[in-house]
């Protein structure tokens, strides 16, 4: 674990995104709270928070740290043909919550994935990445998004990388909200 | 949780993969072992394993069962511009290990993206998916790649859809090994 | 832990009841999915499942066992004025699973005053009990209800018995669903 | 997750109950610390602080938070035929520690179910409430018992209301002990 | 983690021992009850048991596997200078309890410490060895304590070997008790 | 728990060492990279860290606490027939990181045991003890290792007192890195 007793507390907060690629029959039910499982989204909002509070237990050299505040949205994205999976993280802390944000959003995707492999078995994860972070030494960061490839393409004709890249207008470094 | 009380117990195996997109130069450093965290390949095996054990905690409609086997290999794949995330496992249930191999194969990528996150943030992973699995009621299964569009492309050039069909003529449905 | 080695596997069952006495402001906000922390009766039953997995983590000298089966149920009864929390689970192996439903509907009934405390600081959670079990040396047995006095009464003129007794006339030993 | 990054750091505190109702035969035997799985109160107590500090993996909603204190104790009221569980748990930090007090006193109930269940099965639990707390935006509150109907009737004759209500005495606001 | 897939299913046994080194005077608060955090031997044995159900979280390449059996004693032994902790676990799986008897030995130890280093921070840890395994492809073990030095030996003049040599006259390969 | 409400936020670090006797031969096979279940090293120092974080979790009484620092280096000792296991813990908290440190050597040694039994199951774990701590009301303190009596003793004619004191020159009070 990297030593960061001497780093100064400050207020922290990250931004991470997951893309889940799904038919459109599969994006029908999911929308239509249906499928095998349950509520889809409802579940994997849930799941994403709750593994967000276990990343320091998940990945091996990272510091524990208390969460001010955690949320995970899955949202529909039909013409793009993915479920996109956005979660928000902050502390107050010596150290940055880069990994909950990043945490969350993969457990949220795995969770789809669970809800619909008994309709849709190849479903794909990908587009997992830090979208924007602030506070810390290394400051506010956003990420630019022209660099992108199209992102999970699987779906041929799905405008995935426009609708991103319109999104990330609202990238903003994320603010401390009281402020 | 689906009741899987009436089910036989059979033996399962799955196969799971993730990639994740990196910089030639972060590339270099993962495979001479430097880095600010030290062994990236090492330790996200190491998570990749102990996370897959944890699959019925993160997942929640998961059941929670014996694992007979899991392995997890991250292995650089320089001309794709990839580190290449594969997973294992192996039970025998009542019910499926697909959700371990996939849960293994994310927490392992999450874990490399947070030993190189401070010399390269925007590291992206994708392809996270199912490849083959065996047993249970649904049979032998396997994933047809030909129709997957290129995955991680992010960086220009990398022919990482070529990689990856070439490495999928050795997708069998896992067979129990001992036979 | 008692030794349990020399027990039979056999299949097992187990229904377990908590009852969470609210207000009707409460109970309409909650029937109305609406509240500060959003849906309480979905998030409530997933918690609920989560932490049955968990049951031998918490109870001491619990036996860790699969699970082939657990289910959550939050049902609002408003002439009750409780929100009543069903749990049903299941496991082929040496020992009960009794604990793994009381623990279902205990963890279920505190996530649901988790998020109402913000409206209603004294809600109270009353009538965890076993309701009926099957399967094991020990056999079926189901709740005799005609002894309990009426529980969480906390609201006057609430008939919460007669509802429970009413329910109870399908308690009948669970049977393994596939016969 | 409730975002609390713009709350301040106060010192908090908070006191919950639970009642475990047991015939008067199981009274004797845990009193005497007999039974099948030996010192029920010993176990229960340990189980109940261990429990409440996973309060955040097991309520999903719930921050991760340090705690500086938490005790659990176990008492029996061999006259209202109840184990009267009491926890009072606290923390400095932006959010209240309500839920650690609730999920310790639960646990710790189930644990006294758990080890009592081999000789009376149909044990219930009840009165689980908050019953103190101090500290935070909302500042301190006592639970006001003489609106709560009679608890854990279960056992006919038992004077619990009274004894509760006797004890409710003690209820003030958790001060932080030091001042 | 070791493929055992193809391993058949017995009944395993396993016993460990671990040995903590404390004064006279630490010995005669820990056997009369007393202390800074309460009963020591009670807490001691709780935590080593619930340790020995995580033993598969915390051992990376240890399989999960279901317990049906696990017993943890700590036993002071004046003369010797020593408290003995000593677990014995089973199970009926494909490979074996080794390391949930060897993980909950060391845990209970931890736990004695942690309540006494308030007293005496100097305490030490040894001794923390397999005594005997039952079942398996390497069938029966028995610990040959014959080589082993003098253990734990910080307080001059106490004859631990001695009494451990004398102690493992009763290793014997442990049965599976039924027979 | 002992509360630590009123105990003031400062410093805190703690070393502590484990030792694993290991025979001539199973020291060259983990020298070398060798052996049944891989890098012996690499993953015992993981899992160490990885149980440090665990600590609350699995000591009955310890406070949970974030940790800003927490290293593990387990190093072969040849001529002493030892593999020295070393973890230094650090916070800033109104407790110490002594049982952290403790336990992180403790689960780094059992893990050292796993990777090796297949090839030499008498391994024995010993030598667990605090080395220094520093920061709290109780201020710094140095474990005094001339009264030590020679420990892991358990291969003859192996110096380990003698290669231990010599280490003990480098006990200080561990600093606070910074200053």
């Amino acid at each position: 674990m990297v030593d960061v007793s001497d780093k100064p507390v400050t207020a922290r907060r990250a931004i991470a995104e997951a893309l889940v690629a799904v038919s459109p029959e599969t994006m029908s039910m999911v929308i239509d709270g249906g499928g095998p499982k349950g509520d889809v989204l409802g579940v994997a909002e849930i799941a994403g928070v709750m593994a967000g509070k276990k990343t320091s237990e998940l990945i091996p050299l990272c510091h524990p740290l208390p969460l001010s505040d955690l949320v995970v949205a899955v949202t529909p994205d039909r013409s793009a043909g993915v479920l996109r999976v956005r979660a928000e993280a902050a502390t107050t802390a010596q150290t940055g919550v880069e990994m909950e944000a990043m945490t969350a959003v993969s457990v949220a995707a795995l969770t789809v994935y669970d809800m619909v492999k008994g309709v849709e078995r190849d479903v794909s994860i990908g587009g997992v990445r830090l979208i924007a972070k602030s506070g810390g030494k290394s400051g506010d960061w956003v990420r630019d998004e022209r660099n992108d490839a199209p992102r999970p393409p699987k779906r041929p004709g799905a405008r995935t990388a426009g609708r991103i890249n319109r999104s990330t207008r609202t990238h903003r470094p994320p603010s401390n909200r009281s402020s």
